[in-house]
């Protein structure tokens, strides 16, 4: 039984900001609480960008309850005019009494100000309630805000040999059914997935979200150096996503005229044979991408990972020794001359689904620890 | 709270069991507990070969107190005259009114007899109470007992990304403290510990049980087709533990002799390029060894593998990524063709040891689900 108490509603706020992962786009996930005399009164949580934040959902439910409340909130009410107005201005006029904060917003037009200017209205403030779990609940949104660049997570599936494929390219099937259902929880909580297009052309992919209940399919990004692409894919033709190739200066401009005039965006990252993987991510955030779920092959992988590219990696493995010197490996990339150079993984979690293990967690570079 | 039940008792006579795993040799480990009018009278445990059994320990315990008790003994009594007398007429002469047994005594030259000599002396026999743990327990001896080959176990530790060193042959370090006491326990409770000779010549290792408290040092066995083996290794010039190698009949007859007149024992396992390990287990079985530990490189764990030789792996992993396509990989062997032929775990067991993960399992290879 849980005591009541300041974590006992900011949890209540994080479980909702939680529920609107993958749907407020370039936005945090935010949720919010208010509670009179004893009583909850308001709820609320931030649906999409440019639509009410969470305060403002929750202080419309609380009505006149709203005055002398105590407000909780995951993330610090804004304090600036965006898409909306500041929430901190709106919580002084609503008079609330307390306001409890999870964390400070990372957003550099925030960051503290919205709290100073509820302490400057004689609104009590408390901050650090449940912060990690909400840093950890919008870890997107910060490394986006304060980078410019999408959060990437690597998403792999392998034997226990680190092997995705057979010798003869076979996958089918690598991970139980419980552990794709994730992966498609993945999908709708990121804004865009990558995959190479070797996939594309072994596989023919759909790269939707498919779960039990609706989800967001996210926007397909097509790593093809050289626009090797079927014309006949599923991406391309399908219209279930939005699909956009990332390729090089070196690519057939024909085949680009093509794609071009049937509706395909392509990015093009560098002159080199190879798309620069540091550019596209540069540039799918310009164009508002905070989030990039990596289900590619072992070298875009180790691509990313030698580019200290990653934000998170998400293993899954199956019960299975394959062998194959030649298969194909989760992780191809040069790599290190020391065991103790290599990458390794904090905030490591580990869970059994069925008879496969994921293990999620952090990379941290050598040297960068 | 534990109910006070058949598996109450049969509990505990397994867990005296256990904790002699690893010092009785080819024997099984076999606990007893005597119970008589609703009170423990007598406890044992076979500690050695050619040394009484549990139930001799235990009754001896009781005394008088065996009459008209009741006997859980994790393995059926034996029922023939090995090193020692059957235990089936002792627990008769002693008048027992009940004899609980977990499984039945693999041996052919008892499966079933000793059940059937306490019935036919009209004492209640109840078997197969905790019998799955009492297997698990003596799967070494189950399958030593029933081939004539000894139990093998594969140990590695690895990279996330499936490396057992860096493409320099860096390994320090890959697992943790808390896993490498673990590799100690594995290393007590198997009779002979295998590795390839490029390891001795790498490391200069000394392969010897080194736990907080004293452990058995297996017999080291050392995979060196062509007795590459440096005269000046630890494991010849130690005396910590016997040490054995396994060679072809192509190694160099002087080196041969040179290692002969020093007290090792060369086994001559075919005449090929490489080892024949089949032909190594056949030999060990032979002389006694009924469970060898591998904590061989990649090429001694894929060929054990793809022949089929396997009895359990134990795989820890640390979080970490190393790269390197040369990086040498736990696993090296051909592989099969598809996913579906993939070797897979049976009995999987996860287990998180700080930062890193184990995870045991039994092969079982596609045809022989």
């Amino acid at each position: 039984m849980n005591v009541i108490d300041d974590e006992y509603y900011m949890g209540l706020a994080l479980d909702m900001a939680e529920r609107a992962l993958g749907q407020t786009g370039v936005n945090p996930v935010v949720g919010a609480v208010v509670v009179k005399d004893g009583v909850l009164v308001g709820l609320g949580t931030h649906l999409q960008r440019g639509t009410p934040h969470a305060e403002v959902h929750a202080l419309n439910m609380a009505g006149s309850n709203a005055e002398g409340s105590t407000v909780y909130v995951s993330l610090e009410p804004c304090s600036h005019y965006g898409l909306t107005p500041p929430c901190a201005e709106r919580l002084i006029q609503e008079k609330v009494k307390r306001v409890v904060v999870a964390c400070e917003d990372p957003n550099p037009q925030v960051a503290g100000r919205g709290i100073a200017m509820l302490q400057n209205s004689g609104i009590e403030v408390k901050a650090g309630v449940l912060r990690e779990r909400a840093i950890k609940l919008n870890r997107k949104f910060i490394k986006f805000i304060s980078t410019g660049l999408p959060y990437v997570t690597i998403k792999t599936a392998s034997t226990l040999d680190g092997k995705i494929a057979s010798k003869t390219g076979d996958s089918k099937w690598i991970s139980n059914e419980g552990s794709r259902e994730l992966v498609h929880t993945l999908r709708h909580r990121h804004q865009a997935i990558m995959v190479g297009v070797s996939t594309i052309i072994a596989d023919d992919p759909q790269l939707t979200t498919r779960l039990s209940v609706p989800g967001l399919s996210p926007i397909r990004l097509i790593v093809d150096s050289k626009l090797r692409i079927p014309t006949t894919a599923k991406v391309l033709n399908d219209n279930l996503a939005k699909t956009v190739i990332l390729t090089t200066e070196q690519a057939d401009q024909n085949k680009a005229a093509y794609l071009t005039e049937h509706g395909i965006q392509l990015i093009y990252c560098g002159d080199n044979a190879q798309v620069d993987l540091q550019l596209a991510l540069k540039q799918l955030g310009q164009q508002g991408i905070s989030s990039v779920l990596v289900e590619g092959g072992g070298h875009i992988n180790g691509s990313l990972l030698q580019g200290k590219l990653v934000d998170e990696v998400v293993l899954f493995f199956a019960p299975k020794l394959i062998g194959g010197v030649n298969a194909p490996s989760s992780f191809v990339f040069d790599g290190y001359d020391l065991m103790q150079d290599a990458i390794s993984l904090r905030e490591m979690e580990v869970e059994q689904i069925g008879d496969n293990i994921c293990i999620r967690g952090i990379p941290v570079w050598s040297g960068d620890k």
